[in-house]
């Protein structure tokens, strides 16, 4: 009998077939890569992005020259405009305003044959250096609300340059699906006093069925009610409400477990498509103790179609406690 | 500069970039029937699929035999079971239940070769009755809360089988989507004493910007902050909470309309993949004066990546008044 769960957060009911669960090898995603050719990306040829916003060097290399390690650019083709006051405006019974805010791309490695499951430790806990550090600068523009960090990985999973790269949004308002996993652990914090995601870890812990891995600082699982299948979460155990404010060996065994879990989804699903997306709290300091930072990595294995558009969600055909069981037992 | 629009339903806001604004033929998306071999739709294969659950016949023909020009079966993987009783129950911090509903496919034709676009006005007519009868007969049931129909066009767009059809998935719960849109219409009720989609209806035919097409019965507009690029609304002009509550007649002229519609889309994008959805009323005849029924046309033309997972929205490159325009103008 195929079961229907809620997601604990935003109460999102979706349906997962217990039965005939799908096996990694029954999802053939071929990875592809974007286009090649000339890759602005590449060192040496600094001149072809717009102006570097910060970059890790080692030694003395100039700005906006080679020697870099990782490099954050402005967005060519940005979302999202910098300059400029914010003007909301009605118009009947419509709202908008001009599109104030930031689009930059995190270069995170010279070599144009990385990608993200080739990084070592060291190169991957810069890049998480380098989103706190993007937060930290973009926190003191009080025109911004939230600052969107996310990564597609393969041409299905929407990367349009090959280069490996994530990418920065920060926008003026607070975009939908962060306001109802806002407002979904407010209101089970109202009620219980205590931190959904807290008590998620608690139970995860404790039933160990969907746990992959973990860490003295991090836990690694397929959340109860996932949106597409091998779903993955990443969650510091500590509760946090701010990514930016991680201690250091947090930083350093995120980029540990993070590599672990993505080379071992790469194993059980022959190198799949994929994005991850940081969920953090909106800028500003406000008190958000109810919520939990953590990581959403989702493999491009299913088709948006009208179902997935009318319901919010994708019928998922393999059960959390199966896809962690095939992670949790991937030899990497 | 780019702009952003709140969707004056859900509140979701969306970027618009009003500049660079991409035209028809910057989206390349080939239509792709999905792979061919052995059809269990066609007439002569009614062994093949699931129990007829209803058909238009003419003449005298049997059930599951040929002789229909429309026939919905059940889905022979179906995503939830019709049998049993539902059981809620909790575990922790987590909800479930058992998944009872029903999943159907609509044969909208007996011709193999045919699409919705080459079906004639009645047989699309048909097809919408198909839905309004499935839906009355489901009604009956009083563990199912939502009938959700909608249609996948083209392999990208997900669907499976080349013969044309639509889905029903009939759910014991509502879903996510669907409350949003209700929850956000009876705020606007609660406040205006006013149908939120007939304020957008009286609004659009005054502005005429976003209007592709409209008769005496039906208005198709682009929304004011689209999901996607192209997306299309067919409304009544009418205020009617309940698609099985059409009169005759728009029935007739919902079939002509959409069918023009359609056929300005493919004009326009050359035959893209697409999805719709009608959007309506839950079952049990609530009282939801503040819902107004519609379908939503999205063609497929742009992929879910990290930035649509973490924010529920696309970056929109063509502004809906643009969009409109270039389907407006088609010649069909």
């Amino acid at each position: 009998m195929p079961e229907l769960r809620k997601d604990p957060i935003i109460g999102r009911w979706v349906i997962i077939s217990t039965e005939r669960g799908k096996r990694p090898a029954d999802f053939i995603v071929q990875y592809t890569p974007p286009k090649g050719g000339f890759c602005p990306f590449c060192p040496g040829n600094e001149d072809k992005t717009p102006i570097e916003i910060m970059a890790y060097r080692s030694g003395k290399s100039l700005p906006n020259t080679p020697g870099w390690s990782l490099r954050v650019v402005a967005n060519k083709y940005p979302a999202l405009r910098v300059e400029g006051d914010i003007n909301r405006e009605g118009d009947g019974v419509y709202d908008k305003m001009n599109g104030i805010g930031a689009h930059e791309i995190i270069i995170e490695s010279p070599d144009h044959n990385d990608t993200i499951a080739t990084l070592s430790e060291k190169q991957f806990e810069d890049v998480l250096w380098a989103y706190r550090d993007r937060i930290i600068d973009l926190k003191k523009d009080i025109r911004l609300r939230y600052v969107l960090i996310f990564k597609n990985h393969g041409e299905t999973a929407g990367a349009t340059l090959e280069h490996t790269h994530s990418q920065l949004i920060a926008l003026p308002i607070i975009p939908k699906r962060v306001t109802e996993e806002l407002d979904g652990s407010l209101e089970y914090y109202n009620y219980k006093e205590r931190c959904i995601f807290c008590d998620i870890i608690r139970q995860d812990i404790m039933q160990g069925i969907r746990i992959i891995t973990e860490d003295q600082d991090f836990i690694a699982i397929t959340p109860y009610a996932p949106k597409s299948p091998f779903e993955i979460w990443l969650l510091p155990k500590k509760h946090e409400s701010y990514f930016e404010n991680a201690q250091k060996h947090q930083y350093e065994n995120l980029a540990k477990i993070f590599l672990d879990v993505l080379k071992r989804m790469n194993k059980v699903l022959n190198n799949p498509p994929y994005n991850f997306i940081l969920h953090t709290s909106p800028l500003g300091n406000g008190d958000t103790r109810h919520y939990h930072w953590h990581f959403e990595i989702m493999p491009t294995l299913v088709k948006t179609a009208g179902f997935e558009w009318g319901s919010g969600f994708y019928i998922n055909p393999t059960p959390p406690e199966e896809a962690a069981k095939f992670l949790r037992e991937a030899k990497v």
